[in-house]
């Protein structure tokens, strides 16, 4: 039932063939490569507002245009930092391998949690702000915002456990339509600014203003930082990209960086025309409304495509995330399942933990914007600054031609991110930033951990080929002897006992018995059977079964360390309808998972094929029992 | 560390000797089987003032002492019904047992069903109205009801885990006490009346008063009807009493039905002259208030005490419902686990049954007791009745002296409780009682389901003396294959290969391999091992593991139809920390559940021991691989 009900949500498995995908070029590859990037401008803008409006009033508007240039300055830093990333690693270079190869572990698994983290933040706030579109232009949805949010990552865990990939093309073109959209946006805002439009008044309350300090406006920055995040995708995507797969990358970066600069630096400047309170719903429908009036189908494109765009971007981490976290996983930091590739060849492990992590931060957050985004921007730009502190150690020690350029390129990168690194930290302490700082640590020492582990288990178990050699599989001094643990004379006890035999001539039958009676009643039918396996009764005072046993078993003298092992058989019912399961104790689980702690104990489980009940109860063979 | 925190919980294991507990004579006995019925007093009243007072105002305080008259006179009929229930039943006549003897599988089935939802119910609203009354002294506490509802029952689910039985006399004190105190407050009162005490005037919205109905009368009847739940605990509880245990327990039954007569009589009858707000509180912390005064001890001693008393009344589910429960899996109609006694010699799954459904009940319905009292009464009157009409089929079958006497006795009585059943129905269907029209025939649908597979199993285990004596155990015809699935060629794997060779000489290795290149490496270091064990590579597009061993497996021209077997051996790592066991994937155990769903297979699984990760790095053994 279940195995159906996962059928029909998740499809047939598919073949290891399929994961060949086809490659893109630039013209496919900037939309599914920039929505996370570009989509930030729904949420981005409007956060800087958030800090301002309340302490300077009507003034954040021209405080939005300064904090945006330094924002597009940002940019072009990193927008020329990561074509050298490109340029180096056109196999792909993320910031967990960029750090790892060229700074170190440490460096690498810090790289790798915080971006971990942005991977889920991404998904966090993309559709907590996705949201937010459709309830500032549907204000009586506004009660069931954080339901959508988990009802939207429900929708998309499972359609990427089905492996949505195959259908990316059609996936881009809302982007570029967003894109439009925008820009549509702006040229008719522009034209009606032009022809003399004066917006409404907003109220402020003029008595709870206070002077701009440097620290708001830092905190406005750390803000709209948020809508850099993404620009990375394009270095980790390189080999996904036809040939000439760097170049195609590197022009798919600046195109990116173009649209992110358009579009962004539009709409905080048209906000200065078009004034918006942003505590009324997101900031892009609240100017779109003013721009196309409310009831135009405009208005209702662009809250649609706002919406999309932003569910897109949070389904880029879902290629991300699993991705990342897999390649983490081969080299052994987290648990090696998240590197198996499910039925349908995505990694449902990864997938299934990016959205059970980020569906409890909505909850927990509420499914605000504002609270999650500094999480965002801290996790983002971490993995920034290891990326390009990598890549400055890459240069420095290989000394390419015009080495100390590009050197100069990507330190200034470092430095500029990890200076943002510091103020995200600062401004944002109180307002979720010091989980980053508690997260990531106890990240980085798991992850070890596990590392630790892995190379201490492969050491035990590998040989050289030498100690292969020098095995005797066939060793006669190793022995085996057999104990039947058995409740009762049945049909699965005797099943058990004529296998018992045919693995070995040393059988032994082992019964626990609650009192005298019940112990009488197996002696006399055990006779029954003229077998010369031996039975032994003890008594259990605290209707124990495992305890007896594992003291029976240590109490025979054999030499364990020799290498001779107990075979305990165990039957099992195989049940016919799931439910039977509940109809039966599960003592057998329990007492193997006991015995398996002890290693000279193999537990051998023996099925016992239950028929029909229905078939039972009607056969005649079975009436008169 | 689950263990550690268990044993702290609930103690340490008990022998089964400890079951023989002490008997009680009537003086015990009598607190401990009244609880139940006594507390019912604190809101049977209300209840019934709940349903008439917004109707009819003033009027409904002579309502209730009219209707308290029609509970009594039921209560006289339970009582003589249940005396002849104990003279008959002189080692526990549950309704269960009677019903199922004397009427037949399905009427035991019902009866046991509807006394389950008592015993539930019994917990949820002796729980809810406790709360309720500490909430009515002390109102800041009116928020978190719930919240107070669910840590006292987690508290009693604890506390009877351990065994709470033990120190039932102590427990049996404040059941005396809440007695004395109450028959205090009715002396009192009475004084204060008599001294020419007027009560303030209760505000009562004049203009929505209404007629009296007798749908309304019914539906006040039924709320109060909650007041005789428990009366049937004696008879239920013969055999605990101490010799002469029927003469002990009818005397303890007739003083029963005496205090209920006088507490909830003489409650509802003072409430004419101290009239109260229904919808400001419980009914007995007011009147306790206006005769005491808010201010004095006694006030804040009868809250405690009604507190405590409900809280009793609630535990006498822990021992009915587990009791009642495992009497039915041992017949069989629920699963056999319910009759498996903890470690503290309690019934651990039914308590845990019972507080998990009570515990659910109390947050769906808001701890409102007059939600839950329809479900309630509804409960324990179908019992009752069921109960009555075996005792009356018993009489016409038995035909002992004076029979048509005590047949036309149990006989009124299930009249009247089926009559009883009828109106709660009805009155309150749609307030709950729909629920248990339809969950009961779900319920028994249920239990005769399990029933049946029960017998199937047996049927199909079970074998005669003759068969016994027919079994050869040692039957030479019958053989075993064994086959060792290798990942790699490791020290684990070596090991399954040798204890193999133990258990036959009729081993295969077998690879599963995603490409050619996997696959040629496990070749080369396998023919380092010099084994004539064969080893067999299979490729596996799927990635799966499991389809292509059941495929060879099956291809093998093995006779399974004579009883030959095939064993696989799996190796399962035993790992020194519990959270390793998440780094370690849990193939092993989904292919061995697969496994076992064939019956000619064995799976036996080979525990490695691994060693402490520190062990292993710092070993110079280990260093160099």
């Amino acid at each position: 039932m279940f195995k159906k009900m996962k059928r029909l949500l998740i499809g047939r498995p598919l073949k290891n063939e399929a994961l060949q995908g086809e490659k893109f070029g630039v013209l496919w590859g900037l939309p599914i490569l920039s929505s996370d990037a570009i989509s930030s401008v729904a949420y981005a803008g409007q956060e800087i507002l958030l800090v301002l409006f309340p302490v300077i009033g009507m003034a954040s508007f021209k405080q939005l245009s300064y904090i945006s240039i330094a924002i597009i300055a940002l940019l072009i830093i990193l927008t020329l930092s990561y074509r050298q990333t490109i340029d180096k690693y056109p196999n792909g270079g993320g910031a967990f391998i960029v750090a790892k190869e060229n700074i170190g572990v440490i460096a690498g698994v810090i790289a790798g949690s915080a971006l971990s983290i942005g991977y889920i933040l991404t998904v966090a706030v993309s559709i907590a702000a996705g949201v937010d579109q459709i309830t500032s232009a549907f204000s009586q949805l506004e009660p069931y915002r954080v339901l959508l949010c988990l009802i939207i990552i429900t929708l998309m865990t499972i359609g990427n456990l089905r492996g949505i990939k195959e259908s990316a093309k059609i996936f881009s073109l809302p982007t570029y339509f967003f894109i439009f959209s925008i820009l549509l946006m702006l040229v008719v805002g522009v034209i009606k600014v032009l022809n003399g439009y004066e917006p409404e008044p907003i109220q402020v309350a003029q008595d709870t203003l206070q002077p701009l300090t440097l620290f708001l406006i830092l905190k406005a920055f750390t803000n709209g930082c948020a809508a850099l995040t993404g620009v990375e995708a394009v270095s980790n995507a390189v080999p996904n990209f036809k040939e000439p797969s760097t170049k195609n990358a590197k022009t798919v970066l600046v195109l990116l960086s173009t649209l992110v600069l358009i579009v962004f630096g539009g709409t905080s400047i048209i906000a200065n025309y078009y004034p918006i309170d942003p505590d009324a719903g997101a900031m892009l429908i609240q100017i779109a409304g003013m721009v196309f009036g409310r009831t135009n189908i405009f208005f209702y494109v662009i809250t649609a495509l706002s919406f999309t765009i932003l569910v897109l971007a949070a389904n880029t981490a879902y290629f991300g995330f699993p991705n990342l976290i897999s390649v983490m996983a081969k080299e052994g930091y987290v648990p090696r399942q998240l590197s198996m590739r499910g039925d349908r060849l995505s990694y449902s492990n990864g997938i299934m933990l990016l959205s059970s992590i980020s569906a409890l931060l909505i909850v927990v957050f509420n499914a605000h914007v504002t609270s999650l985004i500094g999480l965002y921007a801290i996790g983002v730009f971490i993995s920034f600054t290891l990326s390009q502190a990598g890549m400055l150690f890459k240069w420095w020690r290989e000394k390419d031609k015009n080495w100390v350029v590009k050197a100069l390129i990507n330190g200034f990168g470092a430095f500029v991110t990890f200076t943002v690194v510091i103020i995200i930290a600062i401004t944002k302490f109180t307002q979720g930033t010091w989980i980053v700082v508690i997260v990531i640590p106890i990240l980085i020492f798991l992850m070890l951990k596990v590392k630790k582990h892995y190379v201490a288990v492969s050491k035990q178990l590998r040989m050289k080929p030498e100690e292969l050699q020098a095995v005797n599989v066939e060793n006669d001094t190793y022995r085996n002897r057999v104990i039947v643990p058995i409740e009762s004379i049945n049909k699965s006890s005797i099943r058990a006992l004529r296998y018992a035999k045919t693995i070995s001539d040393n059988v032994i039958a082992f019964n626990v018995s609650i009192d005298e009676e019940s112990a009488n009643k197996i002696r006399e039918k055990y006779a029954m059977l003229n077998t010369d396996i031996p039975l032994i009764i003890k008594y259990s005072p605290f209707r124990k079964v495992f305890e007896p046993l594992l003291k029976f078993i240590e109490s025979t003298g054999y030499d364990y360390n020799r290498g001779d092992m107990i075979t305990v058989i165990l039957p099992q019912f195989s049940v016919k309808s799931w439910w039977h399961n509940f109809l039966h104790n599960q003592t057998i689980l329990f007492v193997q998972r006991k015995l398996l702690k002890h290693k000279h104990i193999v537990v051998s489980i023996m099925p016992l094929q239950l028929k029909d009940d229905d078939y039972v109860l009607k056969h005649p063979k079975y009436k008169d029992r």
